[in-house]
């Protein structure tokens, strides 16, 4: 069976369980995994968040739950409809869909939720039923060729902003690399320097732009870049508590999204600076920290997925020095010094490690 | 001369200017053109602000221009290098390269504001000096084919998120293409809706997803394929006071950048929707108004760039019903519908006009 063909199945499998119920005279109902923060635990071995095995069960049987289990129906037989044509929709288009339904939504925050309640209830992502989020993923840049449907495309020969990921990622297949590392940035301005600097020739790399917080889709190609190719990750942020956390969403996933991190989170993935170091080893322009920076540096302290010696020693470092800095303050020693000088240095110091 | 040349010149002449003044014992000055708002004037022949004739002397005589001059002049060195080595820096990395010189910037505010001096000075855009912005420009999807250096790419066969403008537009040529207008659209979600409906074959067009408020690159873009390729734009955007003006912005120029507009907008292109109209003719699930949107539509009647009767008759009509409304909000009638039956009637509505 395909991914389409188990799509399909799983949203049938849904309405088989209420119509098996209401076939043998049983009060129709379904058992949905629950997201509460007590069933969300870090799980040491597979190194990023998962679901605890606690569900929740909904029932027609109660009168609060009826509209809830009528909203996830209609939501599985659109996405087994969309699956079906190879079709796709935003998660906005499913909330305006509704309206034609005799359950709608109020607002999208409640089809947004009906959307994970699916996911994590037939145990596959959203975008494999179909729904797609609205935002743009990463920029890529570098000796890789990948197939689209009967299009192949060259993130060599897509343009200075690279080959775009979309939504639609896991129907992407690689089909021929040359390429030993990926390296990934959080801003298009250090994306454009890298690659305007060869540094993907240079350090035989694909140059990823995240474009800040990675979208799913992004998130979801760095985890088969690292696993089907085989290749290792580095992340080059801002030196700041929310450039930390964008690569750390990377590598070890987000508790919100615990049902899913086993298809998005990259754990052998690795952070390659800005530091509290190299704030000081390189002598880089700083601003203060905002006592929002102060608050979020704490809190990450207290993240199991920030445990490791490294970052509790950058993380205080920061503290202690009070000061953040972005990557592009490099350019301070020339335009060219981030990846004639960092970069090599930062990537011997991480790959030897 | 090819353009690199020409901003070679220009940034040559300002020192020039200087060095002249200095050889003849004069005390330097340099002439700038003024950007206060009493020098920004709507062109009706040109339907685009433009800056008036006024300008300002920086004088090395006035104590409190020196450090302004000495920017301006650090500045051109910088972007003379970056031109004659065919390099761009973004706006950031010159705010951190400026930590090298002896008259530094107190933050990128002030380094911006010197880049625009000089852009109105030299009579040239920022990009052509070198300067590129953060943004990321839209996506491109349909029958055109480009040349960025040594590659071609066609943006029917880059993937389903199309061929990205990147900041530097201007150096990209059209090679070649087979379609007959264009059509922009504010989101991404909307842009991969008319790519899966197959909108480029149905309409003949080159589909562009703005992401928002338009990048220069994007508005620059637009403008090329207007004029160069002859195609009519029409711009599809959410109806609310943010969708008009997105579309404003790109048919007549800002007033902020008065002084590039005759390389930025694009009047001749047209707004396609979602007016007030659409709203009550097509029943669309609306929001109401916020407070926020009812001052916004009342400054847009009293906005030059608005005086048109259609704009005038749909920006009232919006704050008589009250209500807004976005373009996925045609999907209450299906996916399919805005490509099968709203853009067809809204074309020929607005190519019959």
């Amino acid at each position: 069976m395909n991914r389409r063909e188990i799509a399909i199945n799983k949203l049938k499998s849904l309405g088989d369980v209420i119509l098996d119920d209401v076939t043998h005279g049983r009060i129709p109902r379904i058992k949905v995994p629950s997201r509460g923060t007590s069933n969300i635990i870090y799980d040491e071995a597979k190194r990023h968040y998962v679901l605890g095995d606690r569900y929740g069960t909904r029932s027609m049987g109660n009168v609060k739950q009826i509209k809830k289990i009528g909203q996830m129906l209609y939501t599985a037989n659109f996405c087994k409809d969309l699956v079906a044509r190879e079709k796709t929709a935003t998660l906005r288009e499913l909330y305006y869909i509704s309206e034609g339904w005799e359950v709608d939504f109020a607002d999208q925050q409640e089809s947004n939720i009906v959307g994970e309640d699916l996911e994590v209830t037939l145990g596959m992502t959203r975008e494999e039923l179909g729904l797609m989020p609205e935002e743009d993923g990463a920029s890529v840049y570098g000796a890789l060729t990948v197939r689209e449907g009967d299009i192949e495309i060259d993130a060599l020969r897509s343009g200075k902003s690279g080959y775009n990921i979309s939504p639609t990622i896991d129907e992407v297949e690689f089909v021929d690399h040359d390429v030993e590392r990926v390296i990934a940035v959080e801003t298009m301005g250090m994306f454009h320097r890298l690659v305007q600097e060869k540094a993907y020739k240079k350090f035989d790399a694909l140059i990823v732009g995240l474009k800040g917080q990675a979208a799913r889709a992004t998130r979801r190609f760095i985890k088969r870049v690292n696993e089907e190719l085989n290749l290792p990750v580095y992340i080059c942020n801002d030196g700041d508590p929310w450039g930390f956390h964008i690569a750390m969403v990377i590598i070890s996933g987000s508790a919100k999204l615990a049902h899913v991190n086993h298809q998005l989170a990259t754990p052998d993935a690795k952070f390659l600076g800005v530091t509290a170091s190299d704030i000081i080893n390189y002598d880089l322009p700083t601003d203060p920290l905002k006592d929002v920076d102060v608050v979020r540096l704490k809190e990450l302290l207290h993240d199991p997925r920030y445990r490791g010696d490294f970052w509790k020693t950058e993380i205080k470092k920061m503290l202690t020095i009070g000061k953040k800095a972005e990557q592009q303050s490099f350019s301070k020693y020339g335009l060219e010094y981030v990846v004639d000088t960092y970069l090599p240095e930062k990537l011997e110091a991480v790959e030897n490690q």
